[in-house]
């Protein structure tokens, strides 16, 4: 019994594979072709993307999909080369202080490796949380950018021209500096293919439909924009021989799909990759599972965090076996997937086969395929990612929310990559930090005649001369516990009377061991002043928590279940203060 | 007005000066004597903690105490060396790869100079929050592991040995390598003295106060017997040559104060010492303000926190020009300034001056002074600071908490105190991000016959078929967005009747960009589902930033002042269902 259900809960197939029906299959084979027809060039472009030779891009897409549909819980997401992941694999591969092609190569598994490995363990030990420390500004600031920072990458093959860099300035730098090398051709050529790719996005769904076609029919074949470009380039390219032109053109890729072989590894290169291969793991997972409970919860369906980690890992590590590069979840092609009705994961392995059938026979085909249309086919693919709407949301709502954003957006631009990601990491925590350190607290006193207690600096409240009531509305922890100590003395000597001071803990969520220190440390300084400390409306789960403690032992007053009680209890008059302040 | 208030705000001493009275004098002038006698010992020992010559540490005292009193707010804090920053310092200088002495003693400077530098300008930019970002626990922890590294450290004066190493380990098998060498009259000499030492602090006030002396006055000598150790060691090393049984001593210390001088600083000394520079200012700067607040806070007293940041920060960088490393506010001697009556900060320029007296005239008295006498006064100072019984109330409070207190505690003990306090406070925010990326989240239903809603699992309230009611417990932000849409769909997934989700904001404080982009999506996934996402209770200054946002006006659903409003205007059945799940 447990060993079934640990099968069940780390190989996703063994749940799904003994119901699969006929009609699943129809559905799947359907949806697989049509993600297939959209990713192999696609996967090609991105190998180009990553600095790497096109195939790699096939051979990634073939084992992540195969591998993911075995132990991933989405099915829909398709796990293959996308374009984010392709960038940071490529300014990993930059740093790096080496030349030869076949080492680049290896170290480009060895980063596929080092982040399945690191994705596959955190899975293990259930620590998918980790991805939550990333803020949506900061990825939507981090996607933006680097979208850009690809797109730029691009026109180096639009023109035809040789450009380096990995962030705005170099790239630009560099393309300046050879522009006036343009080959005419590529960039003609480019201009029509993005023109046409284009049209097929926009309108071709729409004339198929109107000639008669079934809708469904119309959708499917306005997506295969792409693959026309792919053909009719690699046809004039071939007829004309544009090649004698200059036109650069994929050229040879082995047929077949590479042997089972183990990256090799160093100590050195482990030390130089192993922080980028972080960020490729957390970046990677991120995106997948943003699409994937996003395309589950619209067919009420679950997909699980930690299994999800363990499948993204095994993808990418066996991936890193058979000649790919990091692989990640990827936006448009699931959705796309989830559009054409894919059912199961099996449509992922469906997948698989196609591409494999293609990087099997039809390689020698592709040698004529110019590098310019596949530029152009990315730069189609990476423009709508790009969304300069998150700097003016944020500043318009929330300006911390703008800080990170902004960081994160300009860094990646200006500096690279891994820097602005890690930069929006850093300043999205220390921001939140900032924020729940100061905590809003209010003075509050009682609404005549009620037993309701508001903030006096908003609300007509009475108050006592001999009591000083402190509503926290956030829970205390150690960022935010000296602002506490801070504001009550200041409070206290603002109110020379006072001899009781009620926190009320209304709000108040969680007290960790620095708060408790604070709070102890609170209590003997007001008892030396001659002052006594309460606590009121103090949750059932805090109080068992303080209970044992020598907080409670030594306080010098009580706790109330009630604000009401505490003041009907302590005050010793009357006569309400004024409560204008 | 507004340079006068300026003035008043970066130079507290144009604050009180103009109301010094004579009696003030009086009380300062005693604390101040009584403060010099303890540091001057002290600080030679410092001195020799942080590996460098005696004189410096009368240096550092001198320009840390005398710049403080002018840029400071707290009358009764003592800035001059500390043990744990002296320690650090030691630390950061045996990192670097150079070995000349004039060489290690410039990048003191350096490092007081960049320290100093930071302090200043987080204070300007009043940036003080972040000390925020050390939780007690972990401070108390790194304090008690630097303490008895500083004891280990000291073992080779008290065997008469030599020693190296900046963790337990190193220090450990350095001492056993050369243990046989042992000095018998320094460890005859250190055994007496710290029994001395201790001896003064247990019995001998008690033993004052029995003979018949004023019980102040008691208190006063009783705390000199480290000064008593000082001139009755030197005296014995100087009439039986006891150097010449191999007893180190001080030596030849210059006299007088040095000349201003800047230190020279380059790229590569910059970049080897900021990041010590940073643990520093950050460690030295919560050290003081605890202590600071404290005592502050027993004459209701307020201290201003950016201040102390541009106080701190003058004094080290005055101190780096003037042959003194970092110096930061002490506890002990903070504590005795206090009770010894210090009025304003004037006491430190007074201790500043009678250290200056026995820098420029009594340093040829010193060169007879044993430093085993030292080490005992150090030792004896720093066994307090170690404090083991953190480990067991954290424990027992929270294991969060014992997790960051366990991993600073030993890697500081076994790697070393950068390190150890690096890991430490990433520790501390990790566990923090962790424990609120989960809130508290609770189904709820109505109490039969009352407004009041509660928990479906602690209580029998009435639930409807078509209503999910879900009450979070936590701010909404990037870290726990995530689990709140998982949770959601799993809920509805559960309840497949239902038609509307209505979400209680009672306890939600804050609702960063993060949380709002995923109530949009939450919204929009739950209306392709046909349910309706509602609001209930939220508070004012949360719907004032909500209001104006795409959310709102594509809620499917409304608003809420209440639950129960909610629930009356969507429920559609009197019929409750069971609560029991």
């Amino acid at each position: 019994m447990a060993k079934k259900s640990l099968i069940a809960r780390y190989i996703p197939i063994s749940r799904w594979a003994p119901h699969y029906t006929g009609a699943n299959l129809m559905d799947d084979s359907v949806a697989a072709l049509i993600v297939a027809i959209m990713l192999i060039p696609q996967s090609l472009g991105l190998a180009l993307v990553a600095g790497l030779p096109p195939e790699t891009g096939l051979y990634a897409s073939i084992f992540g999909l195969a591998v993911y549909s075995v132990f991933g819980t989405s099915n829909t997401l398709s796990v293959a080369p996308v374009a984010v992941i392709s960038l940071m694999t490529a300014a990993a591969l930059a740093k790096l202080p080496i030349e030869d092609p076949a080492e680049i190569l290896n170290a480009a598994f060895v980063l596929a490796l080092l982040s399945g490995i690191g994705l596959f363990f955190l899975g293990l030990f259930r620590l998918g949380f980790m991805a939550n420390f990333l803020s949506h500004p900061v990825i939507s600031a981090f996607v933006t950018a680097s979208a850009l920072i690809i797109g730029m990458s691009q026109l180096k093959h639009l023109f035809g021209i040789e450009s380096e860099g990995h962030n705005l300035i170099g790239l630009g730098l560099s393309l300046l500096e050879s522009i006036h090398q343009t080959n005419l051709i590529a960039l003609g050529l480019g201009i029509v293919s993005i023109g046409f790719i284009l049209w097929c996005k926009a309108r071709m769904e729409w004339l198929l439909v109107k000639i008669g076609l079934p809708s469904y029919f119309a959708k499917v074949v306005s997506r295969t924009g792409p693959v026309f470009i792919v053909i009719a380039s690699s046809l004039v390219a071939y007829i004309w021989r544009l090649d004698l032109y200059g036109l650069q053109l994929l050229g040879e890729i082995p047929s077949g799909i590479p042997k089972f072989k183990a990256p090799l590894i160093d100590a050195e290169l482990f030390s130089s990759l192993i922080g980028s291969a972080a960020l490729i793991a957390i970046i990677g997972f991120v995106e997948s599972i943003s699409v994937a409970q996003t395309m589950a919860a619209k067919r009420r369906e679950r997909i699980d965090l930690d299994q999800e980690l363990v499948g993204l890992g095994s993808a990418n590590i066996v991936t890193s076996f058979f000649g790919g590069f990091p692989v990640s979840g990827g936006f448009s092609r699931s959705v796309v997937n989830f559009d054409a009705g894919a059912a199961t994961p099996a449509a992922g392995l469906i997948t698989a086969i196609l591409v494999t059938v293609v990087a099997s026979f039809f390689t020698p085909l592709l040698f004529w395929l110019p590098k310019v249309s596949l530029a152009a086919i990315i730069l189609v693919a990476v423009v709508p990612l790009i969304d300069f709407s998150m700097l003016r949301r944020s500043w318009q709502y929330s300006k911390a929310d703008f800080t990170a954003v902004f960081f994160t957006l300009t860094l990646t631009l200006l500096v690279g990559v891994e820097f602005g990601i890690a930069a929006g990491v850093l300043a999205s925590v220390l921001i939140h930090l900032y924020k729940t350190s100061k905590p809003h607290v209010a003075v509050v006193g009682r609404v005549a005649g009620s037993e309701h207690f508001r903030n006096v600096k908003r609300h007509n409240v009475e108050t006592f001369e001999n009591l000083l009531s402190i509503r926290i509305d956030e829970s205390l922890y150690f960022a935010n516990t000296r602002y506490l100590e801070e504001l009550i003395f200041k409070l206290v000597s603002r109110q020379p009377k006072v001899e009781h001071v009620i926190l009320m803990f209304t709000a108040v969520n969680a007290v960790d061991m620095s708060a408790l220190e604070t709070l102890t440390k609170i209590n003997d300084t007001l008892s030396e002043l001659g002052i006594s400390l309460h606590l009121s409306e103090v949750k059932g789960p805090i109080m068992d928590r303080l209970q044992p403690t020598d907080f409670i032992k030594y306080l010098s007053g009580n706790c109330y279940l009630s604000q009401n009680r505490a003041v009907e209890a302590l005050k010793d008059t009357e006569m309400p203060l004024s409560s204008l302040q």
